[in-house]
Parts: C-alpha cells; structure tokens; sequence
C-alpha cells in the first residue's frame, strides 16, 4: 500500500454560511470498496447552496457535512473482493450509490433509488484527503485523461443522461436554454451524438462567447424584455428551422415557456435545470403540438460514455475550469464559485499538487 | 353502383347557437376516394364546441361547416385508382388525411400534419348522408363489428394512441383522471395492453359506476374540497403503490398537479385532456423524481388495433352509447350531448335505419 | 421463528442418470437473505438435462447440484438486514441473483451478468425443504395466488421477458411456434399483451388442443413434410394476414426458418427455444424484408409483471400443471416429465402437503 | 425556364453484359414532380449487378432500364402543384418513393412499401440528362454541399438508417465488417452518432488504410486462414472490450459468423451487406447472449440528417470518389466499377461539366 499523509482535511459545512477547512478520521475501506486519496473536486451549485440555504429541495442540513461531489482520486488501499481496482490506478468517483435491491436499481435507474448514497447530500462528499467509495463506482480513468478531466465527468454525465432522456439523435436541431456549467457540457454532448445545429441561448455575452468558442454553432444573447414571439422567430432563423429538441437548464420559468414555444411539433422539451416548484407552462401549446416534456435527474450508467468520448478526444470539457484553488484555500474556492468573480464557470479544488497524478499531463 | 337516396342532408354549423340540419350537393369521389352512404356518426365534445364558441383553440369556424367526425357508412361508389374497397363494404372512417409529404406524414406521425384534412375541422365533417374519403383512411368492419361500434372507433383511436405515447406496459398501475367517454375508453384500452390495475377518479360517482362496469379496478370520487395529499394517498391505497402511469382526460389543471403528484419516480404523466392554455404546475416535483410529461393529440396509425380489438372482443365500448337519434333529429341530438341530458354520455346519430347494416346485429 | 422440520430433503443431481434424493445441512439466511421452507418446485426441461446429460451448454455438473428453480416457499427466518419481507410470508423465488455490481446489472440487465448466481445451473437449486434466498429477489404473494401458481411464475417470467424482448403491442397478430411450456405460456402473455390474434403452430395435436383451451385464437399442426410454403399461406388465412411477430419457443431449424418466411415484412422473429448450436437461416430474405431477429434469455424484472397478472386473473396458467408429486417421489416425477408420460406438460413436486400455505385453496 | 439540352442521353441496360448510352425522351413532371437537369450519378454495386446477371434478388430484368440511383441534379421546371422547390434549385435525389398510402408508407416505413417505386429497380433509374422525380424525395443542398456530395447522400443514407436500426448511442464501441464504400460510410455515420471506438476489419489492407484516413480507430486485416477466435481476440484488443454493435457490410457467412462471436452480451448485430440466402449461423451463441440480429434494408427518412452532417462539415464523404467520368463515357465508368480497376472505390458519372453546379467548389 502507498505511503499516506497523516491527516485528513476536509471541506465541511456546519450551516448556513458556516464552511471550514478542517480534520477529520482517515475512513477504512469496506470489502466491496476502495480508499481514495482524492486529486481534484469541482465546486457545484448544490455545494454553493448549502452555505448560502443549508440545503437545497428537500435535503437540508442536520448535521455538519463534508462537500464535494465532482471528483477524481488515486486508490491506495482496496477491500478484499475488490477485484477491478488496484493500489495507484487512477479514477473519476461516480457520487451516485443506489441499493442495489430496489426496483428501480435492478431496472437500471438507480438515479431514481430512495435509499441510495449521493455524496454531500444522502452521505458525505470528498472535498477531502481520504476518502471511502464502492469500487464499482469508480471509473478508471487512462494515462491519456487527467484528473481534473476525470472530475469534469460528473458534469458531463449530467449532460449524457440530460441528452439520452431527451433523445438526441443524428441531424437533430437542439436549443440549449442557458449558457452555464451544464448548458455547456449538454450542447458538447449533443453535438457529440450527432445533432446538426445547436443554438444556445442566454442573458450574458461572455458566456455565450465560450460557449462559441466550445462549439456552439449559434447563440443568441435574450433579456427580459425581449418579447418571446421575437426570440422564437430569431431562434428559428438561427436554426434554419424549429429545434426539434430543447433542452432547458436554467430552471427560469421564461425558459421553459420559451422552450415550448420554439420546439417543432412532435418534439421534445427536456427540463434539467431545477427552478421554483410551481412554474406557469402553456401545456395545452405542448399538447396540441405533441411536445413531449421530459426530465432528466442526475444520471445511471453514463459515466463510462463520458470517460469515453472525453478520451478519445470528441469532447474537451477543460476549458469550462476557470480557476484553480489548494483544498486548504476551499473557502475562498467556494467564495469565487459562489458569486461568480472573475469571470467564474467551474472552479476546480486540488487536493494535491497539480499534475502529480497526470501521467500526461494535458492540463 | 348500389341505389341512392336522392338527398344529401347534413348537419351544418353556421354560427355560433346555428347548427342547422339542411342539403347539401352528393360528391362526386376523386380517383382516390370512395363515396359513403353514412351510417353512424357520435357527437364529440368538439363538434359541441362549434355550436357553443364558434370554433375552438386554433380552429375557428370562417364558413358554414359540417360537423361529425367519429363515423361509419357504406361504400356506394369508388375512385378509378382504389383497389382496397368495393362498393358494399362497411367502413369506419379515420378523419385524419395528412398531406402525404411533409417530414411528420413520412415519418409516420401524420397527426401533426401542419396541411392536413381533418373532418369537421380543417375540412366537412361527415353527418351528412353522402360523404366522399380518401379509401386508405376508411376500415374495413369485419361482419361481427356493428356500425355503431365503428363510429366509436374514433374515440377508440384517441385512447390507443394515448396509451401508446404512455408507454402502458403489461403490469402496469395506471391512474386515469376523469370518467368522461376518453377517460373511460382509455382505461378501456390500457386494460387491453396489460395493465395490472387502473384506478379511475372523477368528480361524479354515476361516471365512476360506468367506469366499474367497463373494467376498471378501482374508482375514486373526488371534490374540489379534497386536499391534493390526500387524495394521493387513497390513490396509491387503491393501487397498491403509486402509478407507473396518469393519464389526464380532463385538461384541468388540479388533475395536471395531482397527476405529478400521484405518479410514481420514473413514472409517466400523459395529458390528452385539453384545458386552458397556460397552467401552473409543478414542474421541479415533476424533475427530481423524473417524471415525463408526454402529450397526445389524436391519432396516428391507431385505427387498425383500435378495431383489432373491438373485432376480437376484448373491447366492447358499445356501453359509452347512452343516446341514439335519427339525423334530422341531429338539433335535439345535439342539445342532449351538450348539457348531458338523462345521463349522457356517447349520443350517437344514425343516418341510416338502425341495424340496416349490420350484418350480425350486435346492438 | 416458526418451528421446523428437522430434516431437509432434496433432490440431487450426481451425475448423468444419477438423481437422488438425499438429506442435505439446513442452511442459515445471510444478513440480506431469507430462509424459505420449499412448497412448491416445478420441473423445467433444464434440471432433466442434467440427469440426461450431465448439464447444457456452457454448463456441466462438476459436483453433486440440488435441481430445481420454479419454486415457491415461506419464509421463516430473515437475515437481519432485510426489511420487506417477514417470517411468515408465502413467496415465489426469482432464481436469478446478479452480481450488482457489473455493467449489466447496473443497466437492469442482469440476466447477462457472468458472475450471477442461478439456482440449479451456477448454484444449487431448491427441490428441497430448507432454502437461503436473497430478499429482493422473492416475491411475496398475495392471498388470492396459490403456491402452485408461484412456482409458476418462472415460466411465466420467461415469456413475459420474450414478449417484451419482442416488443409485443396492442392490436398485433402473432405466430408462436411450439406448444410446450414456453409456447403456451407466450401465447398467454402475448394475449395479456394486447395481442388481436394469436396463431399456435405444434406437431401434436393434443398440445394445441391445449393451447386453444388456453387461449389461443387459431392452431396449426403441421408435420414434417408439408412444404414451408404451405404452411406460410395457412398462418396467413388463419392470422388474416402475414403475423407482426413470431416467437420460436422449439429451437428446431426449421422452425426458425418457417418464422422468417411468415413474418410480415418490417417484423419480429424473437428466439427463446434453445436448439442446435449452427443453423442453416435465410438470412437475406430477413434482410430485404427488414426483419429483425431477436433473443430472449431467461428474463430480468419480469417477476412483478407475471404475479400481478396471474394476482388480477388475467393469466391462469394452472392448467398447464399435469402432474403432482411429493419430495420424496422426485425420481418419479422426473420420469414422468421426462418422458411425457400421460400427456405430462408440467409436473409440480410439492415440499409441503398440497394447500398447506394456501389460504384461498384456488387449487 | 431554363434553357434545355435538346437531347436526352441515358445509361441504359438492356440485357446481361448490354449495357449502352442511348438516347430517350425527355419526360415531362406531373403535378407533385420537379424536372430535373442530371448532374452527378455515382455507380452502385446494384447497377453493375443488372449488367451482370441481369437483376438481383427479386429484381429481374423484363425491359430496357436506365440505371442509376445515387444522384443529384438542378430542377428546371416544376410541376403545378410543388411548393417546397423552384427552378435552380440543386437537389439531391431520394430514389425511394413510397405508394404513401399502405401500412408500411403511413407508419415512416417506405422502405417496406410493396408497391413504392425505387430507382433502376422498379422503375427507371437517372443516369441521363433529364428525368422527372417527386418534389418531396429531392432534397435541396445548400451552397457549401457539392453535387458530388449531393450524389454521395445515398450511400450515406444507407449508413443512417443502418446506424440508426443498430441503435449506435454515445460512447458505444463499434465493429464494422467490410471496408467497402457502405463500410466505409457506416463507420463515418456511426463515429457523428457518438461511436467511442470503432474498428473497421477487411481482407484487403488498401481498403483499411482509406478506412483509417477517413476516421476508424482501429482496422485489423483478416485473411480466410486466421480462426474466428483468433481474430476475435484481436477485436477485443483493438476495442479494449467486446463491441456493443457489430454491423455487418460483406453480406458474407463468415462475418456474420464472426459478428455475432464478437459481439458482447446484450449487444446487437446489424446486417447491411446482402448475401447467400442461407447462411449457417450459431444461432444458440446469440440466444444465450442475448445478442439480436437487426436488419436494414435501404433507408426512410434518413435524407435530411445525412444531408445536414455534410452540409456542417461532420461527415465528408468525398474522399470515397476516386473515379470521375462524363456521362458518354458511361460504358468505361461501369468497368472501372466493375473490376475495381484502379483501386476504383466509387466511381462519379458526370452528366454536366464538373463544378458547373457548384457554387462553393468544394470537390
């Protein structure tokens, strides 16, 4: 077994705006599981809304929490039937645990499972030096991805599932509503399963620019006081004709009804993007064009197609990492990630030295 | 060519409060088309709504209009090219010809034709005594399937396509909100699909009653006064568990949140019911338990199995008919359809003495 | 816990012609299992091949193996981690248990995965008193459905697995070829289905006589010397019409070919009768009619399916029980499955005394 | 109008090894047609066939028949009813048009309809000067595609559909068997549906090495002599795993045989390349495995998402001309096709002077 640091550190949230770097017991591998120690973890909204709500939907606080669920680490110690890792192999950590046992685990949608583990919120998360994970649910990654790639394949199985629910398909036209983190990766993979033409829109130019610049092959910049007849009518134009799927992830009442009024007849709105409950929809619009409107909640099975097209190099999700911070430094991560400063996408949290672990280092 | 009566009278809207029983000239059948001598024809929701609004959603009337829809008559006369019927053969009559070219007709989803015929819609309905049809969107009736039956394969239609955009599997829980003739001819035809268990609710309990007597496990009546967390939890006593799938038949939006509300994680929400436009819903409910919002607007491709069945006996949906007049009665037909007069349900007009074509007499 | 037999008896296989029954330890529930006390077993085509030939296919006997796998029993011990079942409750048995952990159980395709457990192929069956069983994997029965029915489950979950596998829908008309277990018990599903018309093809007549009585709308005996030809155009007169789907339940050659030359172009030939390894197959008239040729092996999350369609009484598969016999008289009743004598179709072997555990005696 | 050529010269085959340029009347469009002024025509392995033997399959030779089915032309007059297209425009040339009206052309199946017309098989194909088509089934190119690529859209289409019936999803692994020109474009099409890795096997090297230049991660050369659980191994090697689809482009027993030796658990082989009518298949490996058997025969619908990834840059198909003839130099264009003269993969018939009808030249 490789030789360890001596303590743990960790990211934890005690409560509304109370976030602290700070040790906690170096956690022991079960027989189906492998220890981590863990490299890079992405900052998520949902981490964000712990400080600032001490939750989010129906997972609130009752006791302190360790963050982070958009990560990678090294193995350095594995339970005994663990038999598909080893000590030093490198991996991308899938959040999601389900039961295993209920109904919707043994259908394969163990997203849906009620008593399934999800990190930093059934369970803790590995904003930290060591940490604990069933063996299957981590995804070896090869010499060619990096750790900070192997973290960014959270985000994109948002995507992968996103885009797998709506059923993008080869020539599809797709509106991607909302330029952030997960607008992005959603208009990478759609473009990588074959849609012909994706329009993004937002309200902000800058990240309607990096969302050109990571493939985008129109963008449409809105405001609130834009009419939506309008934007229909400049997103039809863009796209040469109706989207025949949107795909909504901003959560804003506006975007969902923009979403159903620009889809073509007989297509698909996919909701991903989480917002108010109670949200005003024009559904007899949807229902007499035989719009479908769909979900898409976290994600199963979609990590290894993310790993995949992020290693042979159809999807380079790098440029969404707009800073870099030590875990040490976490609460001033978490700050820049929180109110967007510097022009903030994605920050990225190292719990080792940068590159230590990339073997080819890309980053 | 058989013997003609030597008029053609029909039932035609001119306005609103001005449905009028008068002549109309005998078409003449293109070479596609076959003339029918008209049979059955049930009175829609619809067509009520010509009398009561002038029109409805897109569809407003500009000129006089004969309306009817879910009929059945008698080829009296052929078009040169027709191969597939001859003169003699009872037919049941799909209302929808699409354009034949557009991406929807030759991807198989005619119903979202933007340049379609639809009988009294975009084009004459057929309560009249002569109607002419393209002969690919007329049925042939099997000798054992009554005219009467074959008019209802209109609403028949509506429910398989329905239950087919659903998804309704063999083991199936399905909840269907509202006991009116789609709410009922859905269960029906869920049922025929295999599903496990079907629970009808509705805010009149004769409706549930018919509901019991056409098959459906469960019923439930409701009141506005009921909490919506209630009502679920009987819904899911009567089930068992929560709904794999709702299918909503009323278009009003408490049975939309309650239908999010009762479906089961994973589950599917189909609408088919049209109410107001813009409803409040609660969509992040809808999203995090990934419940899909699909919609069906008429049929495609459903009239073949929607006669299979009736043909085979699984379906006998003759009970839905509660009221049968004689079309120069059609005024009065209409009054009882429209303010559900003794009970109405499905009014039926006949065109055409009763049992004259039916060769087996099943009514 | 219930008080118990101090014996457990089961039938064991040691070798080719060499069946025996024979006291073996009682076994202890693992935290997450349960303990069952056996009622009913019946006796598939597969456990006789091991006393006939010593395994099939990729699975021979290399020590002694306890047969049986259609099974039902009651519970009367839990492992501590189980909380959905209790001492008490009558159970019918999936005896497929997945790894969990590979890429096809966590797609809800276990029976793919090449680590799982299967009573009486990769682990020992449960013809005997005293069995340990993983929680989810059985199936509480309610009070309406016998312990006979139970057992049955297992056929019954094959053929809803191959319907489904073969896409079966409302209004189809199907072809099964071979009216043993499987054939009859497809037929049954497809029915459930929405099959419009099934058509049963058989070389005995008396199997047919038993599928008409179970369902079936048209039956076919054919011999070994009517030309394919001939046959095609009776399936077609009896079926109205080339068949959507055919189901091959005899793994015989010329079956398979009979079903790519009845199918109706665009159709479903589905495979589930397991024959010679090679065959001789027109594949190209498959092609040039665009019909695809599917595989149905064992079945994954079909248990609920089949229980509540034989719960509701949609499906009665009890007559397709010829034969009872006790535990201790298994030599006998492998004799007489194996041989089919007096018109054996499925024998049952019974670990309790016959009504024992069930409460509405259906039987 | 545009000015007209006044002659109508035609590649026309009157018998087997009678092929000759003759000139025939120029047609005039009926109301739903478009004239259209031949520009490119690419040679099938189906056209050489009629001068062959005379036809293939069912298709046999009664009548003189112009050949030609991969093609693209300029529209020069319109019939009175077309809408969608006008003089000038540059199209494309569906060659499959339906009868619209049978089961099959109303469910977007009109590639089953029995009684469609289809280019140089049904009816007459367009290696001419002028020929008539239905507006609906020319799709216009827009001014960056070249009519090169125009022509080359059907053989691409063939790849959509086929990619399409295999069901190829994001992140899957792929095994193409044959480097023909429908192998080649197969792996193009998968590779824009997200195809992780997809290797491409043929028995000649040359073939392989266009198959690595035009974007296969993986080719593997394979001679009669190698075993199939030889080359097997070497698959998994190259993929790194069993692949998810197989799609067979030889029309070859072997590589059937091979395809479904191949294939994972679950996994599908789809068969695109027509051969012997039977074939010795290991159907009994499949059974087990679950693997199914897909066909595809032509396309539906396929058209518009092959013409969009052209029309985006995604799939540049041009690298598979290697020849280019005048359409008077017809009868040398058919041998270099047919004996592969030259290393001829797909060999461009030019009706018009090259780049006459290209805007962009790109080729």
């Amino acid at each position: 077994m490789a030789q360890r640091k001596l303590k743990n550190l960790a990211g934890v949230v005690h409560g509304v705006e109370d976030f602290r770097v700070e040790e906690i017991p170096i956690p022991k591998p079960q027989d189906h599981e492998v220890l981590l120690e863990m490299d890079c973890v992405g900052i998520c909204g949902s981490d964000v809304h712990y400080i600032t709500h001490g939750g989010f939907g129906d997972y609130q606080l009752k006791e302190p929490l360790v963050l982070g669920h958009e990560s990678s680490g090294v193995v350095v110690d594995v339970g005994r039937n663990v038999k598909t890792l080893k000590v030093g192999d490198r991996v991308a950590i899938e959040p999601a645990i389900g039961c295993r046992t209920c109904r919707h685990c043994k259908a394969g949608r163990y997203n849906l499972c009620p008593e399934g583990a999800y990190c930093a919120t059934t369970s803790h998360g590995n904003l930290c030096n060591y940490y604990t994970h069933a063996a299957d649910c981590c995804f070896k990654l090869p010499p060619n991805v990096s750790m900070e790639e192997g973290a960014l394949l959270e985000p994109l199985a948002v995507a992968v599932h996103c885009c797998r629910r709506a059923g993008v398909r080869l020539g599809n036209t797709v509106l991607v509503l909302g330029a952030g983190p997960i607008g992005l990766v959603t208009m990478m993979v759609a473009k990588a399963m074959g849609a012909a033409r994706i329009c993004v829109i937002d309200l902000m130019e800058s990240k309607l620019e990096l969302a050109k610049s990571l493939g985008a092959d129109a963008t449409l910049a809105v405001s609130g006081h834009d009419a939506q007849e309008e934007i229909v009518k400049r997103i039809h134009v863009l796209l040469g004709d109706a989207p025949d799927i949107s795909i909504e992830c901003t959560g804003a009442e506006a975007c969902v009804q923009l979403g159903i009024a620009a889809t073509v007849a007989g297509g698909v709105l996919t909701l991903v993007g989480i917002g108010a409950i109670h949200q005003r929809i024009p559904l007899t619009t949807a229902l007499v064009r035989e719009i479908d409107i769909r979900t898409a909640f976290r994600y199963a099975n979609c990590y290894p197609a993310a790993l995949a097209m992020v290693a042979n190099g159809t999807i380079d999700a790098r440029k969404l990492i707009t800073h870099h911070y030590e875990l040490k430094d976490s609460v001033q991560a978490f700050k820049t990630s929180r109110y967007g400063l510097d022009g903030a996408i994605k920050v990225m949290i190292h719990c080792q030295p940068i590159n230590k672990n990339n073997p080819q280092q890309k980053i």
